[in-house]
């Protein structure tokens, strides 16, 4: 059932994507291809299907939030493959292919990226202008985006975590603090996103925010884990590369088994956080299910 | 009178850059620190000078335009961050100091490039939250900002740009094609958005549309000269690079003399666009003469 939802939202964000991002075979060089490799090449497509599903949690229409939903795919996008430059973690393999500054060059993988962030906030300005929402909402929302995905969130997270490698003396919290932003900050803005676009009053997304850091920090471990015990050709990447950078990670602090009884308290926490809306938050349930049960 | 214009956009910019940046000291690792190096290092704050004096032009009061004026140099400011990356321009100083990824890291180069350009939207969208611009009117300042800042505007020129290295059989159109993408488009988007906070119609727009296309092409004509005919101690960067790099400029296309000639022909026409704007627009002729004047 969840599984359908996905290929649904895939579907339907795919097709948005397809239409919101420039041609390839126009404009600059081969910037647009770039682009277009970045965001078009698979992924679990999760910041949309939040996007989507807390729209429809709070008794939204789902159709409204595509737009919202393809700028956090973008932008999600971008810092892959900014994190992969050979600066940052230096990656070479990506969702099973090359990554960008292997497929192309690295001059073309630093533009491309901050392309896709620039495009996701005219995405989103668009959407306000043309979209039907509410322009005050939308300003709220791209408020929102833009404090996930900064200095206070998603890149402040990885400013952290490249100077937490190698550290022998990590501990826990400091763990859970990279991770609240690192990756955490994108989940909160997609979650809020797409709840606002729905119509949350300030108790869902009150609510909403509880489930949704648990929802990441249960995302995270299992993230940790599955680079421990997962299957490269299943994640399409290399697994074992936190500890050969010496990644501070949830199992090298907790031990594997601990770890995973973890992240399954966490979707636990964020399931009981849904309880107010009922039935409508199924699906954002299920995710929650999903971030610790997936296999890549 | 113009330097007397300067200084104060730069006070009042100055102010608002420093209320809008995230305080050094605090936050993830030296990120912080990174992003207040790349924009309150000096610089000539002319995109700000463009959005406040377009404000004024179309009768508005600057004051409205500050967060947009900031938001515009933020943008300026990680895009020299981007470029001056070992992968891009590859350059050791900018504005007399040692480039961003020389002074930290190329990592927090990357990242702080990519957190400034994530503030400026987060500034604008606040902006027209709490700042008494109409939100419909603010998310067309965004949309105009990031339309100048992307794929189709600077990040689109630069990859031109990087392309156009070491061409030999490069001609005027393709040269004008890529400053028009890779410095104009952010001008322009500094003139439209000053502009529509300022209360611009659309004949308004069109007019100063025109004005800054010539504009650009003025700044940009005598940049080129400057890198020949520079002095290395006023501009605070190394003159020559140009050549260096065997870059496609104007001097080279059509000897430095009518470059200059040129340069001042684009500096007249700018002006001329101005006229229906009578003695308002002084600051924005101004300019367009300083465009040509200047030392560095």
């Amino acid at each position: 059932m969840l599984q359908d939802y996905l290929r649904e939202v895939a579907d339907e964000v795919g097709q948005g994507l397809e239409r919101l991002l420039p041609p390839a075979g126009s404009g600059s060089g081969r910037l647009h291809e770039a682009m277009r490799y970045a965001v078009l090449g698979g992924g679990k497509r999760l910041r949309p299907a939040l996007v989507m599903a807390a729209c429809e949690t709070v008794g939204g229409d789902r159709r409204q939030a595509v737009p919202v939903a393809c700028a956090l795919e973008m932008i999600h996008a971008y810092s892959l493959v900014h994190d992969d430059l050979p600066a940052m973690d230096d990656d070479d393999l990506r969702r099973g292919r090359p990554t960008l500054h292997k497929a192309f060059d690295e001059a073309l993988a630093i533009l491309a990226g901050d392309a896709l962030l620039t495009l996701a906030f005219e995405v989103l300005a668009s959407h306000g202008v043309a979209g039907g929402v509410e322009p005050q909402l939308m300003l709220r929302v791209i408020g929102e985006v833009a404090w996930g995905a900064g200095n206070q969130g998603m890149v402040g997270g990885q400013v952290e975590d490249l100077e937490a490698e190698g550290l022998q003396n990590g501990d826990l919290p400091r763990l859970e603090h990279i991770h609240r932003l690192k990756t955490g900050a994108l989940f909160r803005a997609s979650v809020r996103a797409g709840a606002l676009v729905g119509g949350a009053d300030d108790d869902d997304l009150e609510a909403l925010d509880d489930f949704v850091r648990h929802f990441g920090l249960a995302f995270q471990i299992a993230d940790d884990v599955l680079d421990v015990t997962g299957d490269a050709d299943i994640m399409g990447k290399a697994t074992g590369a936190d500890a050969r950078l010496g990644k501070l990670t949830y199992p090298a602090l907790l031990g594997l088994e601990e770890a995973r009884l973890r992240a399954q308290t966490e979707a636990t926490a964020a399931t009981k956080a849904l309880l107010r809306f009922g039935q409508r938050a199924h699906v954002l349930a299920e995710l929650a299910g999903f971030a610790v049960a997936r296999q890549g």
